[in-house]
């Protein structure tokens, strides 16, 4: 087999790459270990910048977000007991964010690739990675009860932190920057409408504590816990009491609707960048480069953005062998993805308590808090973040 | 001896409050243990937000500051060995910082309080407060050889960290918040120009510099340390290629001129607050109540805040009988203080290298520094922190 551009992984990353190659007439053949259905049923992050929505409307893989999701102009920090709402439309010009799932993006993505006769390979196994640092790199891997190799001229690995990209790289051609978080988050999906139009993000006493939504009627919301939790502990009362007591408090101000618990599950938050995303014909895309911890919102987004750099130096690449855009593209990612990780290691430090955190760390955390909903400048920068800085500038 | 208010310290907030109250004709005596040399030759803090600027000139000790100190309208930030300026000009409506050094914000509070017959008393020993529950607090001291007993209706302890006021409070009345940082300040004042017409802050691989100034013929500089560092294994020329490697290295940029060694010492940084501030008949005012470090120039001008909010409240109450203002004292001091000690921590943060710092905090700080460049939201949000909040907020 042969192909122009062999694509690792069928996440957001993998498959908007495939998408804008395609668009560009360059070929690629996208492997995945999952079956399409786990991919499709992927629950992971649920915020789009205003850029990536931006982008996956102007990739034509928009429609159905631009008609079912939902745009919001705001967050909600609460804190003290108390709701403040930083209002984005105020603050950068009427960009929001878009609250659309993982899976949602991928089902779009995975749905234009079969529709346009792309070449996408699901439930594979045993993926290796060859000859790198050479003109002629491939993927070797096996795939209904056989074994296969995929001769490229580049390859993207879009496998996630995970995945076996990063590790067919040699060890020190690869610089790392890696936190891990002295906390977790314990995480419901649940049949009930989620307690605000908007994400409300709650410091508290007892911890953070996040509520989102995948729809008006399926809320996610999320509660830290210490890393070591074991979730044969967190009965649903004792789920729903302590959200209760973090995002409502004794004051209301608004009601958490219960209902059945549909997914549940623990999360580590850990902050890891590798410099360089590329070793000769390998570029890292999204995930398999750099992890940001869930709090800022930015994690899809990041892979996105990688995709559309990479995707624009590989068409300068093929078209007219220019590979300038391809010798600047960790260069470029790189800017993002510290920008990216700042970001969400300030609101993580923001909103958490660390196990470690004196009195004197609350006020601190209180008194910020108590700024960026007084002063419009504070606000307007964390807006900024978190809408996002346009794709242009990636 | 009798009087309305007794004042523990003859620093700025201190005389301050000395001299608003003198102006409404509320009578009060200042005690100081050192000598008046020596409190107009303490070289501290020098950078005075705007609005405590304009409190002075308001308050009829700011002619001389008006006339000869340097105002400017930004500062420098300098990291991967290059500078960028924060222009407060053009992010907070034409603010500016005032750089003029304490002991000359008192030299013209002592003559202003010397002038207009007022009562201070320099070089005392053995203060002790008493009754200070009750409606007669009095404070015993020892001046000239001979006992004094003086008897206020309230107190004003402005005597600093280290002073005596704090501790006549029994002990578990007061909150303490507090956090000791990892490094010290080795600072040095120099006859030779400062480097920049403004405060330069740097961030460099060997930890945090500063280049402030007295005037525009004395510098005032300053390097990272560890806080268990001895002098005299500094020599000048250690100090000044120290300096030189922070603020300008390899590729220059502007010139490090080298002078006479005038002063030098060592300080620690420290972040520490109680609450409340009053206790009974007893206010505490600045760094008796809390202190920051100084990297935010935060604590001359928290102190002359918190005389001024204390001023207004004393008045009224001597006036009208009013309590309402003292009895909020406390909680309206608290609120800025608070901005302060957040600002304080994080400017602290963003420059200086931990000693458990990882390469990912290293590039996390860059991303932060570039991000304050590039992005005029978040630097007019340092700007306006930096500048001050106008003291009719306070």
């Amino acid at each position: 087999m042969r192909t122009q551009v062999g694509i690792v992984g069928a996440g957001p990353g993998g498959l908007l790459l495939a998408h804008l190659l395609q668009r560009e007439g360059i070929e690629s053949i996208v492997l995945e270990t999952a079956s399409r259905a786990a991919v499709e049923g992927r629950v992971r992050a649920s915020v789009l910048e205003y850029g990536t929505a931006r982008l996956l409307v102007q990739a034509g893989v928009g429609a159905r977000m631009e008609r079912e999701a939902l745009v919001q102009h705001g967050i909600v920090l609460r804190f003290g007991g108390v709701p403040h709402r930083i209002n984005f439309a105020e603050l950068v010009d009427g960009r929001g964010v878009v609250v659309w799932g993982q899976h949602e993006v991928v089902k779009d993505l995975i749905a234009a690739r079969l529709d346009a006769g792309g070449d996408i390979r699901f439930d594979v196994s045993d993926v290796a990675l060859a000859d790198i640092e050479s003109k002629r790199p491939s993927i070797r891997f096996r795939h209904g009860g056989e074994n296969h190799v995929v001769e490229c001229d580049v390859i993207a690995g879009c496998d996630g932190f995970h995945g076996i990209s990063r590790g067919a790289i040699p060890g020190g051609a690869l610089q790392v920057f890696e936190r891990l978080y002295p906390f977790a988050w314990l995480g419901i999906m649940a049949d009930a409408p989620p307690p605000a139009d908007e994400l409300v993000y709650a410091h508290h006493p007892s911890g953070f504590a996040l509520a989102s939504m995948r729809s008006q009627r399926i809320s996610r919301l999320y509660i830290q816990v210490s890393p070591g939790e074991d979730l044969a502990y967190w009965s649903d009362a004792r789920i729903w009491d302590e959200l209760d007591q973090r995002l409502v408090g004794p004051d209301g101000g608004f009601t958490l609707a219960e209902g059945p618990v549909l997914q549940r599950g623990i999360t580590l938050l850990r902050s890891f960048v590798v410099e360089p995303m590329r070793y000769g014909r390998l570029f890292l895309v999204g995930d398999s480069a750099h992890v940001v911890p869930p709090t800022g919102a930015k994690g899809m987004n990041l892979a996105i953005a990688d995709a559309a750099v990479l995707a624009r130096g590989l068409v300068a690449l093929f078209k007219t062998g220019d590979t300038a855009l391809v010798d600047h593209y960790s260069e470029v990612c790189l800017r993002r993805v510290w920008a990216a990780e700042h970001f969400s290691w300030w609101m993580t430090r923001l909103l958490h308590r660390g196990p470690f955190d004196t009195p004197f760390d609350q006020r601190r955390q209180l008194a910020e808090l108590d700024r960026l909903v007084s002063s419009p400048a504070a606000a307007a920068a964390l807006a900024e973040a978190y809408v996002g800085r346009p794709l242009e500038h990636a």
